[in-house]
């Protein structure tokens, strides 16, 4: 069967931001042990590191908009995926543009989980 | 030995563009046969295809200017890095914001290439 890693990556995407606006701690589910997380420069590692890292940002309020994912499959099973878009925070006016690139992998039971994690906010 | 990702990822970045910015046709050593490369949604196969892709943009010039790449290792020895920055192609005054997702990957003589090649213009 082939990896439909487009519709994957397209489902993960949505799941994984409407998790963030609405209870980002929620996000927990979705990492493991040995994931990674780069945010602005700033290295996490493993599902509780990487959740305390996202539940301290400095916001109450986050909306996230972006447009369709682009994804690809990797040698070994995996799929990568980058998503650029707009985040709202609090009662901020002016929406911060990101770019954030996604290595998914599959755990021992066939769900899906992020190993890797970048996050980039991109200056306009 | 550790793998010293991001010394790895910032001399790769630094040659791409420099290759990319001079002469795009040298870039196909920078890829395999099973390299992909998503250029604005569109997909192509292989260092033959991805540089018929590369050389056929519809511009002279190009100068690409870029902040410092975040680098990840993955599960499998490979190298996540994700870029962005901004374009500038001919003599238009206006620059291009864009974000390049690569996915680094050793062949059996230990060299690296480009394994997943995802770019995207931010639109600002």
């Amino acid at each position: 069967m082939s990896l439909d890693f487009t519709a994957i990556a397209t489902q993960f995407v949505a799941h994984y931001y409407s998790t963030f606006d609405s209870d980002r701690k929620n996000l927990a589910g979705l990492y493991r042990d040995n994931s990674m997380l780069t945010f602005e420069g700033a290295q996490s590692l493993g599902a509780q590191g990487i959740t305390e890292k996202l539940t301290s940002l400095p916001f109450q309020k986050v909306k996230h908009e972006y447009g369709p994912p682009d994804a690809q499959p990797t040698a070994t099973g995996g799929i990568i995926i980058l998503v650029t878009g707009q985040l709202i925070v609090d009662d901020e006016q002016r929406p911060l543009g990101y770019s954030q690139a996604f290595q998914l992998s599959q755990d021992a039971s066939g769900q899906w989980f992020v190993f890797n994690d970048i996050f980039k906010l991109v200056l306009l």
